[in-house]
């Protein structure tokens, strides 16, 4: 049971490729050895997850050129200035463009590791190997790739398809408190959007998740990639249906820049994000007071915040959502639910009830 | 016959786009309101081409929300650093997912554009307003995009395609000399890849096209688009054939590293790569020496260097080599002539003959 390896597929036609989810896979050499095609591989970590996986890594990775490089550990880091550290590592060590980028650790390694991928030489193929529950569920699937920009999260980036991913159960089991209840916010979030049954079962197993059950970790993780790699599959570029993965992202982003990078974690923002967007919903009248406080209890329950930090102004915040993607021409577009687990992306709300649900 | 409006299309299926030729086209409101999808248009130009362009280019615009940003004008500038003035205009002015840039202005404004373009928010649109012969005929066509490294020219990039390339020949009568030159010599790449027939043209109208007769220019423009489009459309993102346009490249990639990016204009190492390229395959007993003094007394005739600077060392210069993107795990491969006008892409060279190529 220990060993059980469940493997799904995004499929994206010709670049569909495999996500492994199991106990004790990170040092599994055969997995690599499926998907990189040179000889040269760079595996890209950080300080924090380096010294706990790198050395299972590079076991697995025997036979191969490989290199390293260690960034330092945070979203504050996600910068074009430090991506430059992968750029000359690259080239300082002459890697050309048959190389494999291997992504070791959480959403920012991933976002980084891959957005360097998409643009070393035009493009180059990565592995990912997601460290968090975050990254297992959400930014290692899907191939958005990118780091921030001062006056905006996710600004700079590009699609890219990794050749697969590797999701390790195991690694979860050094992950920090606050980090889970992040990765809980994401699965959270796939029974918001479309996924009524799976709502169900988070309620009912909340507990063991928050207790770290392999089991149900594992069950949970397979369900969010399959429930992601659908909404994906019909929608890479991001043209319509994907968008409704944005749940609470608006909302979690402006808490995310105004309070500066790195003082909430992703996962803590979207939490706060989504029960806002709850809020506005049940303001409009789109879901019941019953609906906002499951959810709400929910989101409480795996650890979250389920308000904004008290110092974000209401007029800050407004400011703030005006520079996300979501805007288009001018006339903020926010993923709100029309009905309990019926996500919709739409700019028919009322303004009225945006400023009450950022506390004016 | 002035505002013949020659138009060809790049054919990459979904991503098809037309390239228009012809005079006074810059100003022509029509041609870019077709391929405008939103109201934001951000026009990036540099500090030599904004002056005598940009006001044309916005009276085309009118109607439009349209921000400007002025670069500094040169390869130097080509850096992720400068990049990022563009990001700030854009995130800035509240620029989002569906505005358009627009390029006015030689190869390094144009893959700069197009990168962040291809970068920006994951990607959005952007139109080629290339005013210089070299960008007319290389570097609009065919979705390259990126800046320059310390370590390496055009390291960082992506392939993105533009909604449509405005080619104006008037903007030529503006150029100055050694530039038409480096332009030139991209033409003459296109006659020796593959095309002998437009080599025996080129030979026969050389002077005219020095003289900058419009008509010659044209027709030079047209055909030399016409070939890229065909082998970049049967090979969008050079895994074969496309490889056969760096003739002369690797060479010349070698010389702009070497003597620091700016002092040679791209063309002229280009030019000098061509001479080197047909040297090596002449010591190869590809062709024959007849064909070696065609290839050169054109290359002369186009007023562009037939030789690499003397102060780069053929010890230096095979370093330099060796970070090239046609490095494929370690083996050094090049762009060759194997008989007249037929290029190919090999790693079956002797490494004596390519020691004396570079004067070793």
């Amino acid at each position: 049971m220990a060993n059980t390896l469940r493997n799904l597929t995004v499929d994206l036609g010709e670049r569909a490729y495999p996500i492994y989810i199991g106990t004790d896979l990170i040092g599994n050499p055969e997995l690599y050895r499926r998907h990189i095609a040179g000889r040269q591989v760079m595996v890209v970590t950080n300080e924090t997850v380096g010294p706990l996986y790198l050395d299972k890594v590079l076991a697995a990775l025997d036979g191969y050129r490989v290199e390293t490089v260690v960034l330092p550990d945070g979203e504050q880091y996600k910068t074009l200035e430090v991506l430059n550290q992968v750029y000359d590592a690259l080239l300082t060590n002459h890697f050309d463009r048959r190389c494999t980028l291997v992504a070791l650790g959480g959403g920012v390694v991933g976002d980084m590791t891959g957005f360097a991928a998409a643009t070393y030489q035009r493009g180059v193929n990565f592995i990912q190997v997601p460290t968090t529950l975050l990254a297992q569920v959400d930014s290692s699937v899907g191939g958005k790739t990118g780091v921030n920009h001062p006056l905006g999260k996710n600004m700079i980036g590009a699609f890219h398809q990794p050749m697969c991913v590797i999701a390790d159960t195991a690694t979860l089991e050094t992950l920090p408190d606050r980090e889970l209840s992040a990765g809980l916010a994401e699965i959270i979030k796939y029974g918001l959007v479309d996924d009524a049954e799976f709502f169900d079962w988070l309620e009912a197993n909340m507990d063991a998740l928050v207790a770290r059950d392999r089991e149900a970790l594992a069950y949970a993780i397979e369900r969010s990639c399959t429930d992601k790699a659908r909404v994906v599959a019909a929608d890479e570029k991001e043209a319509g249906q994907r968008a409704l993965l944005n749940l609470g992202h608006t909302f979690g982003h402006a808490i995310e820049t105004g309070m500066g990078y790195g003082k909430w974690l992703h996962g803590e923002a979207v939490g706060a994000g989504m029960c806002m967007a709850a809020d506005l919903s049940c303001r409009q009248g789109w879901i019941t007071a019953a609906d906002l406080s499951r959810i709400t209890k929910l989101i409480a329950r795996a650890g979250l915040p389920v308000a904004p930090p008290s110092d974000l102004t209401g007029e800050r915040f407004l400011a703030l959502m005006a520079v996300d993607k979501k805007v288009l021409d001018g006339q903020l577009r926010l993923v709100l639910l029309r009905g309990m687990c019926r996500s919709v992306v739409t700019a028919d709300f009322d303004a009225q009830c945006l400023r009450e649900a950022v506390g004016l």
